[in-house]
């Protein structure tokens, strides 16, 4: 169905030019006459695959979170479950480049939507999405050993949660170039802290 | 000084005019134009006291992170520094309509500062504020029993800042008539999580 990937990959392009313009200029700036400005085609063009901005901003979102998603099924099966909740946490951070400007658009949309009922939607389903994917982690450290057999489950998802979201904004919050080691020195030490008492 | 005190309270009114247009419509909404008209008087006169958008915008992020600092001044001396600290890291929390206010207004400004360099300056010095707090909570409970003598303070600094921030982000997410009781118990777990095992 090369038609259907063909509007898959239109959609994409257009999304990736609206990060470009809210990581730039800010949510209020990626209107749709800027936003296909920046993504090379006219207005008119663009309104016939996103009707509005609000549905251009929606799809930013999702492709933001689908992205995470995407990166996380792709990573190789790890030796233990340790290491591989490491790996899946460190998929929500801003470790590097891609990851970095995915992490603004996020914060300025969901920031966006305290202020715009429009993004509640999409703002709701991406942080349940990621606290689903919090309490996976912690199911995956219930083994007996890398989670206290006494620990609240739900509570340390919401509590692993906070880590990520609170490191991924600090992290936003440094120069591009700056060193990133300290907050996986942090998320490694959160994951130590959740294991069994010995 | 009668004239001085009239001055303080008179851009204190000021920016709480402008926290509620950007609470309601965003910092990119926030220009002296409409923050006057919000705060009942002239451009011109609002001009006589911050000279830009800029100006108002920096001092409207220090009265948050004032406002935050005079609460933590004002409270009791708790029984136990591990009483002292929840206290203290719950000021920072948004768990009333107050610090709610506030806390949009933070995220909203931070957030903004990601596409605005004359945020820079105050987002981090305010950022470098809450970390120090932060440190200061952590020197707080290393007394022998609620902070384990082995741990990294530092690391544990920059831990207890992102479990707060985090923690603040996710509450600013829910309906302001939604229980934050579940934010309390993670942060009290959090604390407790510190001590050193026995």
């Amino acid at each position: 169905m090369p038609k259907l990937i063909d509007h898959e990959e239109r959609r994409e392009h257009i999304a990736e030019a609206a990060w470009r313009v809210i990581v730039r200029d800010g949510v209020a700036a990626a209107s749709v006459r800027t936003v296909a400005a920046e993504a090379g085609m006219s207005p008119g063009a663009l309104r016939h695959i996103f009707a509005s901005q609000s549905e251009l901003l929606v799809f930013a979102l999702q492709l933001v979170s689908n992205r995470a998603v995407q990166r996380m099924m792709a990573l190789p099966t790890y030796p233990t479950p340790a290491e591989m909740v490491e790996a899946l946490a460190s998929q929500l951070l801003p470790l590097d480049r891609e990851r970095r400007a995915e992490m603004e658009v996020y914060l300025a949309l969901f920031t966006a939507a305290n202020s715009d009922p429009r993004l509640h939607g999409p703002r709701d389903a991406t942080h349940q999405a990621m606290r689903d994917g919090c309490r996976d982690m912690i199911d995956r450290l219930d083994n007996g050993t890398d989670l206290d057999p006494k620990a609240d489950r739900e509570l340390e998802a919401a509590r692993l949660h906070a880590v990520i979201d609170g490191l991924a904004a600090h992290l936003v919050y440094e120069p591009a170039d700056a060193d990133t080691e300290w907050a996986r020195r942090v998320l490694v030490r959160h994951l130590e802290s959740l294991r069994a008492p010995r």
